[in-house]
């Protein structure tokens, strides 16, 4: 619900409208609304960084980061027509306003971006890229890539410019083993 | 005060109690809600969009799209804490919702992706960046470097990812300048 309508669009009574709970049972959980808007960022981050965990772990190949990059794209084609990252979007609206439930994004987002981190330092071992590849900031701007591209396939509900977005930062690391192989 | 508190928690009494205005002044000009928050993408996007054409298309060099680097991360960096992109925050939570104001904000992504896209065929035209270099793509992925990175920023506090991001991007056109250089 606080994906469709934004969590400034949702109130504890929609939730207890839209669930079997008491409004009493609610408050028993849930001291107040930030209360439950951490909750819900815990609960859809865990399930993100668990299947991202899951996927970007196998990742030993250029082959393989574009079976991952087809089903993070082709999974976002399948969401109801949504095409928003879960992560992203509850970051954008909550990060302003809410010190702990921002703090719980930023970890969420440093988690993502040391899946890429331990997958570089796979490439760099396998001697797919340079060992002097600054590994932290190619996982950033994959993160980057990543979530840019959810923001614009929202927009247009399309995941082409997600597909492009990181298109560009996989292009990117085959320019850096390129390089390499010209190097040596 | 819909950046700071979001969309959804900024409803039409909030703006009256916040301005000098009226409720029946207020809604003469605005017939519901949704009326207002089209009239600050607009807004928002105009400025956004005219400030972003005058820096880029003064770009013709590599150390020229540094500048505009710099200028976009520090600005990000002076926002009174908020870090977050005035046109990202809005796509991301209003998407979902209310068609009209996705499509206006699409728009506006376009817009911003053809600056890149006009940037890089001069690149293209000069001889910086390869003839067959896939402009579209690569616009799609300075739009969504900067996008993400606006959202990291955001969640991090702190304009580093940012400028990250986009530094990827800008280090990949680096590797096909290099690339062709070298073919040449």
């Amino acid at each position: 619900m606080m994906r469709v309508r934004g969590v400034g669009g949702t109130t504890l009574d929609d939730v207890v409208s839209a669930s079997t709970v008491s409004k009493s049972q609610l408050y028993r959980h849930f001291e107040d609304k930030p209360a439950l808007v951490r909750a819900v960022i815990e609960f859809v981050g865990e399930r993100t960084i668990t299947g991202e965990r899951e996927r970007l772990e196998k990742v030993r190949t250029f082959a393989g980061l574009r079976r991952w990059r087809d089903a993070l794209v082709e999974r976002n084609a399948l969401q109801e027509g949504r095409y928003g990252c879960p992560l992203g979007s509850l970051a954008n609206e909550v990060s302003d306003q809410d010190s702990v439930a921002r703090g719980k994004l930023h970890d969420l987002f440093m988690a993502w971006q040391e899946l890429f981190e331990d997958l570089l330092r796979r490439f760099q071992r396998e001697g797919v890229i340079p060992q002097d590849a600054d590994v932290t900031q190619l996982a950033t701007g994959f993160v980057a890539a990543v979530q840019g591209g959810y923001l614009l396939a929202q927009a247009s509900r399309d995941v082409t410019p997600m597909a492009s977005a990181i298109d560009m930062a996989i292009t990117h690391l085959h320019l850096l083993a390129r390089e390499q192989d010209e190097a040596s």
